[in-house]
């Protein structure tokens, strides 16, 4: 009992079976005594449609204007969705993010959620009724409608679930949960019972396609622990068992796993720039240079270089995701002239792989085991880089999925639900 | 100078094409030196379309959320609209109903507008922008999006222009204005230059397509005069001259017109009540009970029937909406009963054809001129009926169109756009 909000993506509601089974799924938590608060993104492709008419009239839309656009999506879905519901006879009533009281930044296209003002989705819930809010839009201090960017809905539920205090947040997308990989690299890939904040953010970071970031960090900063589920399984009402993964502060106590997953990122290339003079502050006019162009750089090594004239050189090599590269390649050519340094190589056949785990660190032998684990399947490590809950090395992108499969298969994360347990 | 409402409906906007062509009639407008506040429908069919999906849903959608769904379609133009201005450097911003101020009543999908709050709307015009105004929708007292009904965006437009006591109102549509009769049956009709809200009143519940009831009736009640023109006429960028017709309370002293115009309503049923008691109040009780009814009765005419049994009776006639038929009958056979009349007859196969204008009652002649002129043509009158403004004839359905052009030939209707004066 108690308030339960739950969020459902656009694909969830591409159309009107999927509309009603939807309604289904959450009358059904109606029926169990709880106050469900749902929210919804726009249907299916009704964003990219209304991206597409926008296109055909400027290339320079104003940010304030696309949000005028864009917000109608999850308008159309939150009155389709109270209909669904109404239909089957669930006492519903719809909410655009400002009626719910979302109240944002004036950041157009990316605005933050400053406060929501409960006061009507409590009244509506006081009245019976299920309260079904657009996601992903606010309202700004000039009386404007924002939208939150990419991910927003997600977001939108988080941060109701804590203006609200709900007892569960639900997340239902087209996944029924994290799993250790990704299945459709590594087949024996299996759904974790619960994963951190932590480190999920990490495995996202490290390329797995989980949440938005900004999701979960917005539940890490507000406290509110979610579950990630398929909207897709069988229906309670009809046999269907509720199974996600819950993200969590910390796992529970009796989980002792070390490592929760094995992700991989393609999409990197590996810049090396060679005989760099040895010299306090060279790395740092690299990398500032590079952050002031907003490269986001990833592993770095610095090594020894040829020694060239009695004079010490360094090699700094370093990864940036493959769509900066070429930003990426221009600022260091900036620099290696600067510099005199002698040449600069790229590479894009790399992928980077990574294992996360709240136990990495703390963990002796983790990191030699994942070594070992890329060793004896012939996988050659060209970088490596580490954080407190995980390690990533930097493999030829054609062994990519190889390495994948051997690090998953070493820590037996296939074997149970809950993670592998270094022995 | 000074503040230029402009209303643009749904075919005006209909693609990319044709918001380019509005925003390009709006920004002419803004270089002669208004403030312009443009009020635009939904695009095309998209009103259609959001039907289309609430029905795949639910047979019967509640007004509220309906309301929630199809605001959207409006607030899809003023984002569109807006981009297209600002393509063409024209500093603009959007409004949805409720950010315009607009208050109506709960009544969903048929709300009235209460009252127009216009400070952010003259905000923005201070600020120098072109100001894009959703039409058909407010929001009521609870904080509820509303819509106006059908016809919707005229009111908008012209309660606003009000509210704002502008110095004009366009409304753009896809006809030049209001004609002297329907151009496609009668191919010399010529377009008014201006004509009476009274008039224009008679003539649309005459028959003639022209503008909502509603919205005249509203500018009426409000005052406000408009013209009403064509969207697609030439732009007055490109050479077009801004040219419709004029909707005013009265008309110019030197326009001393008799009649307006000549329409006709192919929907009308007659039916006929034979042989009932003629006493006074049998009358009353036909009217009464066909009131209690909902069922709007037109033409009346009571005439002395047969004298049976030495009592003399009484047929009466009268016509109504042919979609009121059905109902009307199921009146009339029970009224027939309860008074012991004869029979009750019917005719689907008449039109009704009617003369509209400022002097038709003050001028002698006019009513005998008309039943002349249909009298050359051999066109019977079965049915007449006047009223101060209008005459109508009740003719065979398959004589309506040589009806409705001898009249307009006998007025000489087409000689001038300012109508026609009786010699």
């Amino acid at each position: 009992m108690g308030i339960v909000v739950q969020k459902y993506g656009g694909s969830s509601v591409a159309n009107a079976e999927k509309f009603r089974r939807v309604a289904r799924r959450i009358a059904w938590k109606r029926q169990q005594g709880h106050d469900v608060v749902v929210v919804v993104s726009a249907p299916g492709d009704t964003t990219d449609d209304l991206l597409d008419k926008a296109a055909e009239l400027t290339k320079n839309p104003s940010a304030r204007e696309m949000d005028v656009l864009l917000s109608t999506g999850e308008q159309i879905s939150i009155a389709l969705l109270a209909m669904a519901l109404q239909e089957i006879g669930c006492p519903t009533v719809s909410l655009t993010g400002p009626q719910a009281g979302f109240q944002t930044d004036d950041h157009h296209r990316a605005a933050k959620i400053q406060h929501i003002d409960t006061k009507r989705v409590r009244q509506e819930l006081a009245q019976g009724h299920v309260v079904i809010v657009a996601g992903f839009q606010g309202l700004d201090g000039n009386g404007d409608i924002t939208t939150l960017g990419r991910g927003g809905s997600d977001a939108s539920a988080i941060a109701l679930a804590a203006y609200l205090e709900a007892d569960a947040c639900q997340i239902f997308t087209d996944v029924d949960g994290v799993y250790t990989s990704d299945p459709r690299l590594v087949p024996t890939a299996a759904r974790l019972d619960e994963i951190s904040y932590d480190e999920i953010l990490e495995l996202a970071a490290a390329g797995a396609q989980v949440m938005q970031l900004r999701s979960v960090e917005f539940a890490k900063q507000y406290g509110v622990e979610f579950e990630v589920l398929s909207s897709l399984a069988p229906l309670p009402s009809e046999g269907g068992i509720e199974k996600g993964t819950k993200v969590v502060a910390a796992l529970s106590p009796n989980n002792n796993r070390v490592v929760s997953g094995v992700a991989v990122d393609s999409k990197v290339a590996r810049i090396t720039i060679l005989s760099l003079p040895d010299r306090p502050g060279v790395a740092a006019k690299v990398f500032g240079a590079l952050g002031k162009a907003k490269v986001n750089v990833d592993m770095i090594v610095q090594s020894a270089g040829v020694v060239a004239g009695g004079v010490p050189t360094a090699d700094i090599a370093f990864t940036c995701a493959r769509d900066d590269l070429d930003l990426a390649l221009d600022v260091c050519q900036e620099v290696l002239t600067a510099l005199s340094g002698t040449q600069l190589i790229y590479d894009i056949d790399v992928a980077k792989v990574s294992i996360v785990g709240s136990g990495v660190a703390s963990n002796y032998g983790v990191a030699a085991k994942m070594f070992e684990a890329l060793a004896e399947r012939g996988v050659n490590i060209e970088l490596i880089t580490g954080s407190e809950i995980k390690i990533s090395c930097l493999v030829r992108a054609s062994q990519a999925v190889e390495a994948v499969r051997a690090v998953h298969d070493k820590f037996e994360l296939g074997k149970t639900a809950t993670g592998a347990e270094v022995k």
